[in-house]
C-alpha cells in the first residue's frame, strides 16, 4: 500500500473548520485539512462545482458554475431549478481539480494528484436584489477576473429572473494529493517508466481583439 | 434569456437511454440527450467522475477515478470506503468537462461550454478477483492508453485490499453547450469583447525517458 507522507503543513488557522463526523479525516489523513486557506485556494481556482442534494427519487447532482465571496459559496441559475430555490436545502458541494496522473511500476499504485474541497451545510436563497446583483458580479469576476467592468450588469428583469443562493463554509473539509508514486519498497525493479505526468486545464487561441482579461486568463500554472 | 438553438443533432441511437422522471430533458431539451454514443464519448473523456449518495447525514459527494466498460461504468477504492462496499447503493455519478468560458455583452448572458453525463442506479459490487483485476486494468487504461502492459498488474493480496463496484449504464442523460454567446438581439451595442475562451485539460512536460503512451497522453483537443 501506499506509504502515506503528510503532503499539507498544518498552518494553525484560527479560522480552520471544526471536524466533525461527516468530515473527520479518516483515511490518509495526512492529505486532508480543514484549514480555510487550503479550502479557500482550491474553492478560488475551480470553475465548476459539483452539488447533490436528496430529493423523492434520492441522490441528485448539479455540475454549475459558482464563486466564492468571502465566508460562502454563491450559486446561481433558472427560479425553476428546484435546488436552488428550496430554503434550507441540505446539500454537499465538492470542486475537485486534477494535477496529474501518477505512474507507478505496478497497477495497484498508479493514482492521481488532486486537490478537492468537500462543504456541508443548507443553502439559503439571496432574494435582495442589490445582493442577487453582486452575487453574479461576483461569479463573473471569479471566472474572469477584470471582465465584470467591461459588461453590463444585470437589469431588474434579468435578476428577477435569476436565482441566487450562498452555502456558508461552515462545515468541510480539503483533501490534497502531490507527488511522486508510491510504489511498495518491497516492488521488484521494473522497466517500467514512473512519475507523474501533469495535468491542467489551459486556455486556447483568442483573436487578438481580445482584451487584457481574457489573453492573460489564467487558472494554476501556464504552460506557454 | 438566452436563444436557444440544438446543439445536439438526434442520431437514432437504438442504445439511447430510456427518458425517465429524473431524465427528463426539462430546461433547454435542444442542449439535451439521451444517445448513448453522446454519453459514452463524455465518459471516456474524462478522468475524475462525481459520485453522490445519501447517508446517515444526508447528501455525501466523493470525487473519484473511473472507467468506462462497455454498459457500466467501473470504479475501485479501499474496502473501508463504505459507498463502494453497500450493495445496491442508489448513487447519481457525473462527469463534466469543460470546454470553455463563453463572454457575453451582458453578465447575465456569460456562460460556460461543457459536456456533462449525469447516470443514477445501484452499485454492484465485484468481487471475482478476476473480474477485479480486469476492472483495475481497465481504470489504468482509461486513465493513460497504453499503460497496462508496461506494469505489473495487481496482485492476490492487493485485489484482496481494493473494492471494485459497477455502476450499469441504464438511466441518465447528457447535456451540452456550445458556440458563442447569446446576447438578447435587443442588446445594446457595447464596446466588449464577446466571444469564447477555450479550455482543456493539458499535459505539462515529462522527462525524454517517457514512452510513447506517456509522451503523447492526450484527452480532447491538444493546444501544443
Amino acid at each position: 500500500m501506499d506509504h502515506f507522507r503528510p503532503t499539507l503543513q498544518p498552518m494553525d488557522d484560527a479560522r480552520a473548520l471544526p471536524e466533525t463526523p461527516r468530515t473527520r479525516l479518516g483515511r490518509r489523513p495526512a492529505r486532508g485539512s480543514h484549514e480555510r486557506a487550503v479550502i479557500d485556494a482550491i474553492l478560488d481556482e475551480g470553475l465548476v462545482c459539483h452539488l447533490a442534494f436528496t430529493d423523492e427519487h434520492g441522490a441528485c447532482l448539479v455540475p454549475t458554475a459558482y464563486a466564492r465571496d468571502g465566508d460562502a459559496v454563491l450559486l446561481h441559475g433558472s427560479p425553476r431549478a428546484r435546488w436552488l430555490c428550496t430554503p434550507e436545502l441540505p446539500v454537499c458541494l465538492c470542486v475537485t481539480l486534477v494535477d496529474g496522473l501518477v505512474l507507478a511500476r505496478s497497477a495497484m499504485h498508479h493514482s492521481m494528484n488532486y486537490r478537492a474541497v468537500v462543504l456541508f451545510g443548507a443553502l439559503q436563497p439571496v432574494l435582495d436584489p442589490a445582493a442577487k446583483a453582486a452575487a453574479l458580479r461576483t461569479i463573473v469576476e471569479h471566472l474572469v477576473p477584470g471582465r465584470s467592468d467591461s459588461i453590463r450588469s444585470a437589469s431588474a428583469s434579468e435578476l428577477a429572473a435569476t436565482a441566487v443562493a450562498r452555502l456558508p463554509i461552515t462545515e468541510g473539509s480539503a483533501k490534497v494529493r502531490t507527488g511522486g508514486p508510491l510504489d511498495d519498497q518491497r516492488e521488484p525493479p521494473s522497466s517500467a517508466w514512473t512519475g507523474v505526468l501533469p495535468l491542467s486545464l489551459q486556455p486556447g487561441a483568442v483573436d487578438d481583439e481580445a482584451p487584457a482579461h481574457v489573453r492573460t486568463w489564467s487558472r494554476g500554472p501556464r504552460l506557454r
